[in-house]
């Protein structure tokens, strides 16, 4: 196969959709989103303000003086940093503080822990689970100008940058010396690798590269009380004592905050391939993937699938187009390696198998930038379409892969016409689903109609109630359908030790200790 | 290339070398390291015995009505498991349990916690640090009989054991199934999966697939008190709360005993090559692995290298014979992938391209799976010869990977003729040294001479002291070279948390609290 060559079947092919892979960050997505005002999170969730200290003008004039000109308080500047991406939760904090350096996180810390006031340490603002945004009057720690390169070795491949450098720029600063990062995700035109870490992303080439928590080497981090932790090591290997960094790599911001990441970066690969193909069952889906894990080993790099109604929402919605013909669902594989001609033959071999044997009905393959993006889009901007529908209840959930599209069908019968769509996508190759409910407009019915059938569902097939997403605001009281009673509880115990008042995004992650106090 | 291909050039080819990759455990390394009398522990070491119980004829009669015939008290049948596989250290135990499943672990812990009784957990007693046997007289609590496979999923490639099962036989039954373990190491003849977990191995794979800290999805741990912690989750993904388990790994038994692993495994690669190269410097060592990174890479799995003491010491002790002609340096390359034609070719114009610029001077290349541990023999082996020297001064030490034999050079010349061998060898592609000193016997001058020199030197080019062989009994004081102390003091809160009494694995990995008692 020719480097730009395509391989298809039938009809099908690309039109002209726009090769936007970004999930937008906050501004777009108020745009996305359209410009409904979203009730406060402290209305719609029964939930009471922890008795931490009011902002006072003496706070404000202290970060004033801590760095002049990037302490922001107007009500409509704060605004976009109090409101979700989803559009989904909303804080009413009245402070935004954008630190540059680690000493000042200490310093705003410090200060923090000593009056007692609550702050929420925040990144790109593309969480989905409303951990980024305050609850209430939260003082928000904005990552967004703690975003410098601070070394890059070619030789090992490790890079070192502060918190709030966003994904695509780190992305895009590597390709241009040979390399890439170990994580990709639709959010990556907006998300720091900060609350990448924070959250423990795993995205789109998890299934190749690994976690994050083999990935990530180092980390420095401020704890609630401003002291500052610095394991920000550049080795590959280090077992001298307890790995603390790991304490971090997903505790959204209620531990520490990380103001530093030092991560390993693999090779760009020379070649890369995607293949968009069309499956007229779940079960051909799951064929699939065990054929193309054998066929394409090494090299496959994505296992992607959605089904149709996916398809349509980013047909509707973006105008995108399926560049294959209609099928119940799709599948996307990507395959990354070191000579193309290898790669090609590999993934030749692999089609032509698929399609004898029927388990692909149609397909297409990119080989060139362009065309890649183009097929990426298709899966990368369904959680962008979903917004266009109105309210979107979103499950991220892990599960043994056989039964993974289980779910959405049951889910599908339960809700009925109570929903407006009931969509399954996701990193198969992970066993891990995205399962989006939709309606016009959120609804407390319908909510107790998904939940807890969803997370019984899924604890009865010893599944993760959040397979990537965090437990953030939304799912905190549903930790114990996938953690035991004594894990949760050592969690608390380790949270009392690094942060004592509780003041590092509070109501988030872990369920909350008996209410004190009033909204 | 045919698939028994070998390329070679020179006169050098492999003789008749055994091809045994075992470490051998505790019963063999006794033969191996000859049969002198090693020096208790307490004797040799400046150390205090902390205040525990002492064992009682009714815990012995507790624990024979627990587990009856596996409960191990004569001395001479202690005996090997109060020393390590070195003989460098040597506990005076008078008591081995061998629970055979978790509830028999956490009524022994339970008891021993509330007895105040201390607890010495012992995989399969192949650590290098000191961290697998007793100090004094902790009993010794050894996973031997935990050694069943709870399940393995052919599909996601996740396999759930008991704590105990040797890493080989994992690795044979993997096999069979079309699977393999992701590490791999010179001791898998003996060393327990539980161990590997608990001193976070790294090993022969980590280049490829990456450190435990990614690949061991869930863990069940007992906890000192004795109650168990389960967190034996068989999921890719799963962010719900603070991943507990990766405080375990690497914690050397001293948070708790984990009794079960879950672990994710890749896919039996169709095609293995291994390719033994010498070089005529450490620059051009270095240049190789850069050169064989970018042509080989997605199926380059190790690249490992050794100096031509190392050579000398297989050749002379264990009667190996290098395949290659005298060189200043050795380079073992190992790739593994799905298209043996594929990786031939690759392999191919690696090795012709650092033929012709010089990089290599000689070299054989082994296909079949014979020839292939015999050559992995000559690297993996070398621990073990040097255990014939006598005395082993050992450091296992990260750096970057441009310093790496800069360390061993100069550890030569300060010593001159006080050791009788300093020799590098090890995982190059990691930046991991494993720099050894050899002397008739133990010589505390010589040790002055190597330390804190040898930590300092490390320090100072921000390495690690520890790479993958952990801190254990013999490393615990030098953890400041590399951890700040913050972060140890951080390690010690959670030491308190999870076991308040400090009964398990105590002296190990963390400096010790101020002396109490007396031996």
């Amino acid at each position: 196969m020719a480097a730009a060559a395509v391989w298809r079947r039938g009809a099908a092919w690309l039109r002209s959709c726009r090769a936007n892979r970004e999930l937008p960050g906050v501004p777009r997505a108020r745009g996305c989103a359209g410009s409904r005002e979203v009730v406060p999170t402290c209305e719609r969730y029964a939930v009471r303000r922890l008795p931490f200290a009011r902002l006072a003008d003496g706070d404000v004039a202290f970060f004033e003086r801590l760095m002049p000109g990037r302490v922001i308080t107007g009500e409509e500047e704060v605004k976009p940093f109090n409101v979700d991406w989803l559009k989904s939760v909303r804080g009413c904090s009245q402070l935004v503080l954008k630190p540059q350096t680690t000493a000042e996180v200490s310093q705003i810390l410090r200060y923090c822990h000593e009056r007692n006031l609550a702050v929420n340490p925040q990144g790109g603002n593309t969480g989905l689970v409303g951990g980024s945004v305050p609850v209430f009057d939260e003082i928000i720690l904005s990552t967004a100008l703690m975003n410098q390169i601070i070394s890059f070795d070619k030789v090992s491949g490790i890079l070192v940058c502060q918190a709030g450098c966003v994904l695509e720029r780190l992305s895009e600063y590597l390709e241009e010396q040979g390399f890439i990062m170990p994580l990709d995700l639709g959010a990556k035109g907006s998300c720091h690798i900060g609350g990448n870490v924070a959250t423990n992303a795993g995205g789109l080439r998890l299934l190749r590269y690994g976690s994050l928590r083999g990935t990530v080497l180092g980390l420095q981090v401020v704890l609630a009380d401003g002291s500052a932790l610095d394991c920000l090591t550049s080795l590959r290997k280090d077992n001298t004592g307890y790995d603390l960094k790991q304490l971090f790599i997903g505790s959204e911001g209620t531990l520490g905050v990380i103001t530093a990441v030092s991560i390993l970066c693999p090779q760009r690969p020379k070649a890369v391939n995607v293949a968009f193909l069309g499956c007229q069952s779940f079960a051909k889906v799951l064929e699939t993937f065990t054929t193309c894990r054998a066929m394409l080993g090494e090299i496959l790099s994505a296992y992607e699938f959605m089904d149709e109604k996916c398809m349509e929402l980013v047909e509707t919605h973006l105008k995108l187009s399926s560049p294959v013909a209609d099928s119940p669902f799709y599948v996307l594989i990507e395959t990354s390696g070191s000579n193309s001609t290898h790669d090609e033959e590999k993934l030749h071999n692999f089609l032509e198998q698929a399609m004898a044997s029927g388990l692909v009905t149609d397909g297409t393959v990119a080989t060139d930038k362009k065309k890649i993006k183009v097929l990426w889009s298709l899966r990368e901007r369904i959680t962008e379409a979903l917004t266009h529908e109105g309210y979107v209840y979103k499950y991220d959930i892990s599960l043994p892969v056989g039964k993974l599209y289980d779910l959405v069908t049951d889910m599908r019968a339960r809700l009925g016409q109570s929903a407006k769509n009931v969509v399954g996508y996701g990193h198969l190759g992970d066993g891990n689903l995205h399962l989006n409910i939709t309606a016009e407009s959120y609804s407390h019915s319908l909510l107790e109609a998904i939940e807890p059938f969803v997370y019984e569902w899924t604890a009865r097939c010893s599944g993760s109630i959040s397979a990537e997403h965090g437990l953030g605001f939304k799912k905190r009281h549903f930790i114990h359908y996938s953690k035991p009673h004594e894990a949760v509880l050592l969690m608390q115990q380790f949270k009392a030790i690094l942060d004592p008042k509780g003041i590092l995004n509070p109501y988030k992650t872990l369920p909350s200790a008996p209410d004190r106090s009033t909204c």
